[in-house]
């Protein structure tokens, strides 16, 4: 057992502070992690607040990790001193049940284990990314490929695979029309991944304030959704639609922009129930579902598949002491377009 | 021009009374037919008392048509005098818009025209199977292969196709759980045909009064859903579940009985929308679907497999005098399982 720097919270209105997390010693499987930079997600500051009345305090937040390994246990076969790696949302899972074993740890029917907030299979609380080091077991672990910063790609490990996974499924690719709903941390690197896979690709956002820089990551088109224009002009017409934003939308309008066999993907969690008109759907056999992140092997894959494209996280980043600030900011959708703590600056925490 | 026997209602509270239908002289390219009976769809009955407060009177209704063809246009191919035929929901569709290029005239963007209480493209109101003959183009007509017999084969061309496509696009087969919710006049013919199509059916239903029933048409399971125990013990079963029925179901609970990938599809149109908890689609990557009935090669492919697999609606014949006490009954779900109409019955109308 050893303890490392880490910036916790320890209730729902209380701000970060500098704080020792313990982490195990390196067991025969797992692996150390130097923390370069942690992502904020959304996710995060929900947690902090304990949106759902469920959070354990202290709360050391942080499911976007990106950094170097700096020990191996005597089993790891996969991981060698000074590999770059990236931690995502999930540390564990039961590995036994039929999801798990067919490589979707996300649907895990067993337990998963989170980054942070969770209780693993020690029984301990789990701690995450804003903290100087992390182990994790190597089979939950990513690999970094050259060619990618490391403060693009610890992003891309909640929000890039978030959108590659139902991008994937769902089968975005040349001669598909896909909009993503929202342009911020999940929707910048949803409109990469979407153009990168060879999809036509639009934004469907509240005002045209980022059309500039959506254009310039590959989107084909920009919509402001306040404009009634956006609804008639592109009725019928999508194959997948990906919601990123939080919720409260017109569910029945944007399912009138799908083509035939269509499929509107939500990916937040709203606390109200989504509403939908049967005729919305039955009209060209439309569909609406859920997806939940990916499972190790996607990740990986996702990961090569951005370093190959040049897709990264734009990113800003911060210091330690500058959580709350960016939770702000965050919060007031003020970030382009992802904010990363920049680990090194906890040293003195 | 002519006019034949028919049965119509004046009124959302009117009773049927005998009508005498004009009928157009049978063009180049349509075939005339001898309705022989003309099965009752619930939207049959939605339609006579105006539910949505839409219908034109007075209103011949009925889309389940089996009968014989008595005379054929001078350019018509695929039919001959002595055929039997059948016509479900739609008469004609705009036949130039993509999906109606692609066979499926369901979700014809352009304008469909139904067969009862619809507009045809000579700008006449259309009337239904409630009547003693009907003059369609041939491209909208149904081949009723032998071995099945005409009353059986009318509930076909709605309840039938209905739950064909759903079954058949959602590939229900081997190694497929389907469940059918609601075990009526749709659910009985669905349970032969996914049955028939090789998956493991099971049937959601109130109560067990009808189990037998449907256990020798071919279901493998049957549940009460008033039974709490069905949701415990087939959670994350399916990988597909049709509701047959009119709505008002805690869609939260049925999608927890999807496995991985599963859909819920939706059929019926009820007044309130749909409302599900985003959790319950995330979970398992589940969708809700809507569907709207078949194309016309699909309504062949269907009725041609119904009879290569001994599938048929079990009816009961009625005369044309006892339209109101059926739909009296129907309403009250007091049918084993779909009335048609004796259509010759209605001679002396």
């Amino acid at each position: 057992m050893f303890t490392v720097n880490a910036r916790c919270t320890c209730g729902p209105h209380e701000p970060f502070m500098a704080y020792k997390v313990e982490r195990r010693d390196v067991g025969p499987r797992e692996v150390l992690i130097d923390i370069a930079y942690a992502g904020i997600c959304h996710s995060d500051i929900e947690h902090a607040h304990s949106t759902r009345g469920k959070t354990r305090y202290p709360l050391v937040p942080g499911h976007e990790i990106a950094g170097v390994i700096s020990a191996v246990g005597s089993e790891v076969t996969k991981f060698a001193v000074g590999d770059r790696a990236g931690v995502g949302c999930m540390i564990d899972s039961c590995r036994v049940c039929r999801n798990c074993l067919d490589g979707l740890e996300q649907y895990c029917s067993g337990q998963r284990v989170l980054t942070y907030g969770s209780i693993d299979r020690h029984g301990n609380p789990t701690h995450g990314g804003y903290s100087e080091k992390i182990v994790v077991d190597e089979d939950f672990v990513l690999r970094i490929p050259d060619g990618i910063s490391l403060q693009s790609a610890a992003p891309l490990f909640c929000a890039g695979i978030t959108l590659y996974s139902p991008l994937h499924h769902w089968r975005a690719g040349p001669g598909k029309r896909v909009a993503l709903i929202g342009f911020g941390g999940l929707g910048h690197v949803g409109v990469q991944i979407s153009h990168a896979m060879g999809a036509h690709t639009t934004v469907l956002d509240l005002n045209l304030a980022k059309k500039e820089d959506a254009l310039r990551m590959g989107a084909d088109d920009y919509r402001a959704t306040t404009d009634r224009k956006t609804f008639e002009e592109l009725g019928n017409s999508f194959d997948l639609i990906i919601s990123t934003v939080p919720g409260g939308l017109d569910l029945d309008a944007f399912l009138g922009l799908l083509a035939l066999d269509g499929t509107f993907v939500n990916l937040a969690v709203p606390a109200a129930p989504l509403s939908v008109s049967a005729v919305s759907l039955l009209a060209n056999r439309r569909s609406i579902a859920g997806t939940r992140s990916g499972g190790i092997l996607e990740t990986q894959e996702m990961i090569d598949f951005c370093a190959e494209h040049g897709i990264g996280a734009q990113v800003e980043v911060i210091g330690a002491d500058e959580i709350d600030d960016a939770y702000a900011r965050l919060h007031a959708g003020d970030v382009r377009y992802r904010f990363v703590i920049d680990i090194s600056t906890m040293k003195s925490g």
